[in-house]
């Protein structure tokens, strides 16, 4: 199957844009009354039965499913929540209603709504949305900007720097296996900082030029494809732990521009 | 000097509970243009050859100092940044401008206001402020609440649940000393979830009844008496790693409830 060419298909390209956005305005929709949500103290179970989080994983991306109905009904869908629907146009979206479950348990807004949609080689848009801040980071088809608390912003990834000088972020300290770990470990000690507990919104922070490397394994299409279109759109770089496009996941190296991208595979690369 | 009783003095209490927001709608002015600023990414230094949050940080307690000078200049003050200065009145205002500086410098809403105030023997009102969220967390003289994206709420904490249920939150995974650092993967290693990287807003989450339990090392007055007066507002507990009050700061262990907390001190008693 052929994708369409968004290149030269600007009313494509206008409807993907809206789309997406249509997507993370619905999922902040159905997860905000969950976050944080009164009761959830005592006994982290709602009248269903299931955590607050799996409640408003599930509904987000009902909502999202949709919409997408609704707008797009020939694409694909490939979700978190309730798997994959083949489409006809050559363009699958990619979903994450929750990502960083554990963070939204914990009550901080650190986790956040992925979408994005391209062709099987990889995303061409991405969103990274978190509901509580209001922020929302769009990259891909030419856009790169995000909203906030402090309005409408372009991004752009930092300039080059050397590791000694940058700051690294990835969620677990244990990062993945112990070989991972140890890798990341190494990676981490030649770094100026090093970060924890951010879940995809340090990738929104590498866009938006305020860190410069994260690293995590253990991802799966949905949880990476969104930040690789954000952060490319921004100037920056994603691949695996071997310098190789990861628009499926696995281990993850994203950095703000290529030269620090090169100094940090140097300590991944090559781990069993 | 004798404190003066805020239990009978309801003018007293509404000065000090609107003096406290004054400080922080003054730190959050002062701090906001450097937080993720244009050109930041450049060098990190801006003209005066300073970091931003070097500069942020100083402007935010000169406006803070500004404020008490005005509305309470015979209150004593002590400050991060410009130190103590005696006072008359039995109060003296704790001022941290920028709690979490190497959260600010990453660009995670992590950072925050602290203020406090209260004589010798510890806080009776404390602020925990988040300016990029605009979210705002106040404990003490009767008040227990907070104003964010979603409105105000009130605080409270969790009710009790074994630690092998609990989250577990500090800021880095070594801690402090490696005793120190030890004894709390000891403690990790019995709860359900640990979390790392939150700073002064992992306090917030506990007073806002998202999370368990807080434990860190090496802290200062002005890091801990805010977050003192919020949880315990909050139906909180606050000590040091023996249970006996840290105004001073320290190692310090902040608990949902008074159950989880002796559990948890079981685990960091007696460190050398």
């Amino acid at each position: 199957m052929t994708a369409p060419d968004t290149k030269t298909d600007k009313a494509l390209r206008d409807d993907l844009l809206a789309t997406a956005e249509a997507l993370a305005d619905a999922a902040r929709a159905a997860i905000l009354p969950h976050f944080r949500a009164e009761g959830l103290g005592a006994d982290n179970k709602d009248d269903t039965g299931f955590d607050p989080v799996t409640v408003a994983d599930r509904a987000a991306e009902e909502a999202m499913r949709a919409v997408l109905a609704s707008r797009r009904p020939d694409d694909g869908i490939l979700g978190e929540e309730y798997g994959t629907v083949e489409g006809s146009t050559g363009l699958t979206w990619v979903l994450d209603p929750i990502d960083g479950t554990r963070g939204f348990l914990s009550g901080t807004p650190t986790w956040g709504v992925l979408v994005a949609v391209g062709p099987d080689t990889g995303p061409i848009l991405g969103v990274i949305d978190q509901p509580y801040t209001g922020e929302r980071f769009v990259g891909g088809l030419g856009e790169a900007w995000m909203t906030g608390p402090l309005g409408r912003r372009s991004l752009r990834t930092r300039p080059a720097r050397s590791l000694s000088e940058a700051i690294v972020f990835t969620t677990f300290p244990e990062v993945g296996t112990p070989a991972e770990g140890a890798a990341f470990q190494r990676l981490s000690k030649a770094a100026r900082l090093t970060r924890y507990g951010m879940d995809c919104y340090a990738y929104a922070l590498i866009a938006a030029g305020q860190i410069d490397v994260v690293a995590e394994a253990g991802l799966y299409a949905y949880d990476v494809q969104a930040p690789i279109a954000v952060i490319e759109a921004a100037g920056g770089v994603v691949t695996d732990w071997e310098g190789n496009p990861c628009p499926q996941g696995g281990r993850v190296l994203a950095a703000a521009n290529r030269e620090i991208h090169a100094e940090a595979l140097e300590y991944l690369r090559g781990v069993e």
